[in-house]
């Protein structure tokens, strides 16, 4: 009863502080409020964090009869003064509320976790979808490329970042400070984006590796064993691993930029680079082909439709899971020819037809929509158990040509994916 | 004829990049692209700017009919999908236009840049209102103060910052690098905000002048060959000067955040100091007193108008202009104690009752608006030209005291000024 | 045989290197000379290096008939120009070639190293002490403590320094980075001294706990998973183990710098800080006891006499080693109260009295000499294998007084070693 | 009488504290001490510091008799321990104070300015060349270029480093802050070497001008409004002033060292530069012209000795002085053909011959010594007041070729001068 008493009561506190914050006119002070908002809120346990995002997601909402009033007024006279009225009055209050935070020492960083903590939530509560709203707004132009710092991370960076490193590294997993420091080698490398306001936090980063052509299998990429290659092999840049660090900014584009902007790096240190490429996973793969390998009429030509049945029938799709399958041995090494080429066929054609559809494979969409292209699948190219079961061990490679990357960035936006001969043959 | 053919073709072509910025779906490419609109952009030359300003405030405007039905649907059903739709439509896609603008290097500096040139056309081109407005709202979320970052400026400082305090000092003029050198002495100190993307440039800088007490007399503190004073002498800061450098960020809060950081530092710095006062002009005297010294009846109790009349009758207002006056040999050190006594009490009724106005003085407004009160006035405090002109020698001390600023604020907030005893005996 | 002829011919380079080293008049050039001689030195194999050594011990000896007729000179007339021609000439010339050596990028590091490989070879090479004598005279100017930068090691360092750390500590071992990040919590700190020569090498470091009260158990101190004191307890700080990383530094005094450095540094940060202790081991302990517990007569009163008399007979010293009776089953925890009794007596004797002989125990000599005093004995306080081994599980805390330690210096350098009331109820 | 005390008690108090800092067995407390030391002399007056000096000269040498013995028994038996003990006898003590004074903050730069102070009075004081010798022994240890730093002077470098560039520029006084942001502009860069112990003091610094070929005139370098070039015209760098910051760094070698270093970082720098020269000012040739033009007979062939008679005979040498002719308005612009060639011969056999004699020109001898060449000779090339005085207008080229300046040292150091054909003619 009383403990019950406490807890709203410390709710009333953040919610009297962000009136106050929202309130004060001429934002004089702002930075003290905002800060004790922040204490406040950190302190909240999870059911008072429930009721400050309801009080979040209904106080700060415009008006809806003064909304329709302006909107009116602009359609039938569509002045400066009309329209910057109807912008004032449209947007959520909840946004210079979230600006006035931002002022505090730490205060972007707590709305970065403030909206880790939503997200999760989204899904059983609708009406806060508004928070999230404009919290993308907001964090996607505050972490604009524009302001964010490009750093290599070496073995020269603070433990403390390297530590950050390992624990998020999300594709292929870091064993340990021996595996780390062989992956910050002279052939490795690793790019991260920083921002000021969370300068101990890297928010997304790339490992690159400095091979002398497209590289086929990952296991020889992160062997930590492996010897360190001379700089004069150094021809082809394989990024074989891109992770997020920050869920609170999902949605906010980092990845695209991070990946030219470390190209574009490389190739001015190391002129002996020519070729850009990635090592990437298929991770929706046997989802899709549990599911029957299912492609839409209009993609399907007749000889394509033909292969793909072909398939289906040598493989038993839909069948047993994938799982099930591996349960009993399956295994890329012992597959037959026949089997091999089954997959290849509906690899590829998932690859370039089923992409571009919105239930599509993620990473897929995430480089063809950067204006990569497909260049090669590989078999048997990532043996891990992860790899096995998601991509049935196949890699593939998306080739980034930075000239060309505007280009097939829009013909991707059409619809129309590039591919090289060495896959189209499959198809 | 072909000269006239080739600067609008220029202008076409900021427009094309401009377009394929903002189309890019997936955002994929856009800091190129924005470099290039970035470039394009600076080679345009007057005329050019305003047929580019004329697009960016027509094209970029949301459809009225698709907001005026977005709006009946919020207010039919104020539900988040509505709102978020609602919202997105309302936006002007020129906000996205200068987010992606931003991605370039230099992208901010453009903008800020841009609006420079904007802003001294507007009074002629009422709908060029809308970019600005659009400007400001982004320039102010991202010239947040807590992106801001506070640095001294000391004669330790690059050389090409301390040229750039010389050239924007405002208040009291630095006669070259020998002033500058005095006013960077351990009794003097200068503060400026910076931002990341703006390295070079102070945003707007205070100097402030650490004395035993409350200074009356600003020549002192300028004076360039005054000894420096001894560490244990400091009991007081004078906030003496406040300049803004980028014209560009007009409108966008930084003052009140910089006096109040700069004060918590030197706080944290220098134990003894115990009070922080500004030493301010009042640059809209004079031009009140010409006017005759108007004020709203509503704020004149019967004696101050009696006291007012008296004034008016003895410096004989509205009369000659005050530059005049000076011509004629009008001084503060000639001046009858009836003539003293009659201009400190309209400078008093002047601060207290004209600021609320809204042609009020700016100064005035800025302080108490920041939540600071009126202190004292002063005598004969400043004898430069531009002092006599605009003050007539008279100067104000505007006093923070940090643990009141809030609540003064608010009271100013509704109209109230808070003075001292030894203002309100004038009144 | 053609190998061999290569070989030397390697050796004639360095040698020819050095010729002209040393004989360029002016000096001009020498920068690029010197990489030359440290690039060869570093390739030559352990026989040429051994050549070379014998070349410098022995080519750049001053003259005996010159060096002779100038002490001669001087010494029939003391004046400044036979006392400057004197020492010019009889400084070797090696000290003018070390020199030149230093001025390459990387020479310092390549003297440390040559050293580093010279030391260990002396023992054999009585000719060679030359070199080293030249060395030593040169590394203890350029590494003067003035010359020295300390700084604090943190989870915020780079991990390529951290990794030496781990690799260098020499008293309580590190187990790999868990145990290293514990050591560097804020109730433990690490400081080590750094040369601009030698920037990603520290020198020397020593690590200390923030405790409550001086600790008597060095177990407590370096459990990886104790719980992180808080800022208030900070009452004393305990010197638990210190550490060189440069065995070519050897003879050169950075340790006694380093403590007191560090002590004034954590006196400015932690105000609550009041005593400044180590916990030592004892490593000659055992080593004596073996011998008989040996004492000159001259420090040796009667009571003392009797004192040790009895312990001698109580543990049967001479008798087994220390380690055969480790081996079958010693151990503090199961020693009867005599035991104890006999080896804290003893312990304190050895302290006491051993230590300012020339054999006597090099810890306990280092600190004594850098001022401190003996203060506490400490039973069972270091139970690993090494701590049972060397010092029968006994530790001692050396306590620094930092307003007394030259005075104890003083009284330490004539022989008097200043105990506590608690040492000395042993004796 | 009581102020005469005062003074010899504080001449009294630096002597004991030199005692206990050099009798400080082990070392222990060095620190404290020589902070303490330092403080002292610093307050020492004029005549104390005579006094300490005296003190300094005569106490700390070693015992004539003891180094005699040494010096014999190493002639009877040139050991190891011999040797060793001879050198650690001879080498006066007062090194060793010195090096502990070093180890205080501040202690090189107090022996640095000591330095500074005893310099001047050495010719009253002949007997305290033996503490100059000392200290220019460990100077030129301690400034070893190995451990100075290389810095660009830039714009953007502190106003307080920029202060010392202008006052200490000695060749071609820079006049003000506006002529000083000329010389860091693109076309021109202005290098110093520091030393960590004296963080804020550039030690000497060069400034060189990018051109694109041989500059004949200094007039054109030095015109602060000249407008800068372009990247692309750099094709030669001319060292156009070199200045010694301090003067108690005097004799030990800087120069070469930063000439030859900023030679190899503009070649890295700018691969267009492909030549690097000097123009350089004559300052002892009319000194040299007034004392007839003397050569010694060795140097003199035929056609030379013919030659320089006829000019003196041109000239009227040695007639009035150069200063005179000057006031009576002698200059370059209005001499007569014969008159410029009779200069020109002297200038050149000047530069060639004397230049190795002890008495030769101070900055020919510094660059020949450096391994540069003598390039051409320029004819009213300096019309400044100080050119005129001293170098009657004349100006000379000094080449660096960067791979040939070994082989050129060791040429001079034999006494060859090696000249272009374009010197040459005039000889």
């Amino acid at each position: 009863m009383f403990e019950k008493f406490n807890k709203e009561r410390s709710f009333e506190q953040v919610r009297e502080t962000a009136k106050r914050l929202i309130s004060a006119h001429g934002e004089s002070n702002a930075q003290s409020i905002a800060l004790k908002l922040v204490d406040q809120y950190e302190r909240l346990d999870a059911r008072q964090r429930q009721v400050f995002f309801d009080f979040l997601s209904s106080d700060f909402n415009p008006d809806p009869a003064k909304v329709k009033a302006m909107a009116d007024a602009y359609a039938s006279d569509p002045s400066a003064s009309n329209l910057i009225a109807l912008c004032r009055q449209t947007e959520p209050r909840r946004q210079e509320l979230l600006r006035r935070i931002n002022r505090a020492p730490g205060g972007t960083k707590a709305i970065v976790e403030m909206r880790k903590s939503l997200l999760p939530m989204l899904k059983d509560h609708d009406s806060w979808r508004v928070i999230d709203a404009d919290m993308h707004h907001l964090l996607s132009s505050w972490f604009n490329p524009g302001f964010l710092e490009l750093h290599q991370i070496t073995w020269e960076s603070p433990a403390e970042i390297l530590e950050k490193i390992i624990q998020h590294e999300s594709v292929h997993a870091i064993d340990g400070w021996d595996d780390l420091r062989r992956r910050l080698q002279p052939d490795r490398r690793c790019f991260a984006f920083f921002h000021r306001q969370l300068p101990k936090e890297p928010l997304i980063f790339v490992e690159v590796a400095l091979v002398p052509s497209i590289s086929r299998d990952v296991n020889v990429l992160i062997d930590k064993n492996s010897p360190v290659a001379e700089t004069k092999t150094f021809k082809t840049a394989i990024f074989y691993s891109i992770s997020n660090c920050q869920s609170g900014l999902r949605g906010v584009s980092l990845g695209n930029f991070l990946i030219k902007r470390v190209a574009q790096k490389l190739a001015e240190e190391i002129p002996t680079l020519k070729v850009y490429s990635t090592l990437s996973p298929i991770p929706g793969l046997t989802r899709w082909l549990e599911a029957g390998a299912p492609l839409e009429a209009a993609e399907v030509t007749a000889p394509l439709k033909r292969k793909m049945e072909e398939a289906r029938r040598v493989l038993g799709l839909p069948g047993r899971s994938w799982s099930e399958r591996i349960k009993e041995g399956w295994c890329p090494q012992t597959c037959s020819d026949r089997e091999q080429k089954a997959l290849m066929s509906l690899g590829a054609a998932y690859l370039k037809h089923y992409t571009t559809s919105r239930q599509g494979d993620a990473v897929a969409n995430f480089h063809l929509s950067n204006g990569a292209t497909l260049h090669q699948l590989n078999w048997a190219a990532d043996l891990s158990k992860k790899g096995l079961q998601q991509s049935a061990g196949l890699m593939v490679n998306y080739l980034y040509e930075l000239d060309k990357v505007e280009e097939q960035h829009e013909a991707f936006s059409k619809g129309k994916v590039t591919c090289s001969r060495s896959i189209e043959k499959f198809i």
